[in-house]
């Protein structure tokens, strides 16, 4: 099994944590270093890691600056932890970072040996995502043409791969995923990378080729997960949900564990800065002085999701 | 009233065609000079120009040829107006070149003022675009916010004047309309023109505003209008008129003449070429060697329009 490097984007090596810098793929495979949290959060804060890559950035952060800490009483030890958890808890709001935090921080107060459950929560993480791939795998049929958005993480090459060794033959419509363009920068270029075959769509297209019978079902990942099914995702993923209904597709959802909201109601959606959105590499893509909207998730309702895939810890 | 200058991107003066080159807007306001109907044909095939800058370059383009051929004979002039028309009607196939050029050519058959006939008809095209622009105006209330894709050649700017003149507040959420851009490029740069209030989404944000209630209309051109009330209009049009149904929004299209078409089957859609969607000003967007599907137009069925504004010529 050949993995995507985005399924695994942060490594902790001796004490500096290695972070894929997603914002220059597909042209450039680079690793930031960190070796502090303000850093960890900057990186977060500016898209450089996302999706996965920010779990894992918490707990490979967490681990780093544990590690730094061991002349701390327990009492200086929580202080210093629960002002990490708190940085990230702010850095944005969609993925709940707070799921992440109050776990360690539980751990931390317990008592418990904090490495070791670290350690051990990132094996089983680990483990429960290639499950995750195997169990999208089987919900699949020879010459299935999925359409996907955004990025899953590594998630997709494995589910070619497992489809493959089952004797089925699958492939992909991906999206552009604007404004941050995930999907041709990041699914493609790990798609490619197994020798998965797929087609390049723009965000307009996907009622186009759902109408015309190119494609016959569509997987996405979540960033949050609410107690009802509802999920929040990158931004276009609702308006998918919809079309998919419409034309009768199966929408099946590669989940994150529960985030704690009840409903998408509660999960707060990220408003980023419009600028981000109207420019280009730095240059304008419009005219100068206009005003955009960017909220970087939307909420897809339960009832448009035909399955959700669980994520089992 | 204020006319943008793609309410009417083609100008014939003394025996030179001046065509605003739309590809370089915003960026860029320059006119390219044309002295042949293969310079024509040309611009239209690279996108310099479109929707209604290709119906006055199939006029302008025959006129300058007629002034050109004064000393050839009745079934000369005929031989090369039939080699012209032949080579619009081949340019592409989604906006309906012939039904332009089997007018002109039934005006020179029967040996009408060809002239005259090409210049009234022009200024009758112009009442009809201003007089569209007013029932589209009438059908908006105070405080609407629209929701538009692509570029509709000058009318909007018109729609804002006309409401303001009726003491109606209108603004407008613009998509980018992805690959070409034209919502960024030429709606929102027109639109400031004349100071009407707007906000930039990208196609993928369409849902979501739908969804919170930030916009309560949708107003679309098309470039071809079937017989039974189906359009064919910029990719991606079609997905928003089924968001529109979802949402319980009026989806408003700005038609032209009917081309001919029966239904929306018989319309023609263009494939581009999937360099021009997955290049931006010459860089690649995704890994190199990606194919992409790229249909430049979809079809809206009758059946999602909440009313069609018709052209009466």
């Amino acid at each position: 099994m050949k993995f995507s490097p985005l399924f695994w984007p942060v490594k902790l090596k001796k004490n500096l944590i290695y972070v894929l810098d997603e914002s220059l793929l597909p042209f450039k495979l680079k690793y930031i270093k960190v070796d502090n949290y303000n850093k960890s959060i900057s990186l977060i804060k500016n898209l450089k890691t996302r999706a996965i890559g920010q779990v894992l950035l918490v707990f490979y952060t967490f681990l780093l600056q544990i590690k730094k800490a061991k002349n701390k009483s327990h009492k200086e030890l929580i202080d210093l932890l629960s002002k990490i958890a708190n940085s990230f808890n702010n850095a944005r709001p969609t993925l709940s970072f707070k799921y992440l935090t109050d776990l360690i921080l539980g751990w931390a107060c317990s008592g418990e040996d904090l490495e070791r459950n670290i350690l051990n929560f990132l094996e089983k993480l680990k483990n429960a995502r290639i499950k995750q791939a195997q169990k999208v795998a089987e919900l699949l049929n020879d010459n299935d043409s999925i359409l996907t958005h955004c990025n899953i993480s590594g998630l997709l090459p494995l589910v070619y791969q497992f489809s493959k060794a089952q004797n089925k033959k699958i492939s992909f419509f991906v999206t552009e995923t604007r404004p941050y363009q995930q999907g041709w920068r990041l699914t493609i270029w790990e798609l490619k990378k197994v020798g998965c075959p797929l087609t390049a769509i723009t965000d307009n297209t996907v009622a186009f080729v759902m109408q015309e019978g190119k494609v016959n079902k569509v997987i996405v990942g979540a960033d949050n997960l609410a107690k009802n099914g509802d999920i929040a995702n990158k931004i276009g993923t609702y308006q998918i949900a919809i079309l998919a209904k419409y034309f009768n597709i199966p929408f099946y959802v590669v989940c994150p564990p529960p985030s704690g909201a009840r409903t998408g109601k509660d999960i707060k959606i990220e408003i980023r800065s419009d600028k981000e959105m109207l420019e280009y590499k730095g240059r304008n893509l419009t005219t100068e002085g206009t005003r955009g909207f960017y909220p970087a998730f939307d909420i897809t309702p339960s009832h448009l999701i035909t399955k959700h895939i669980y994520f089992d810890l």
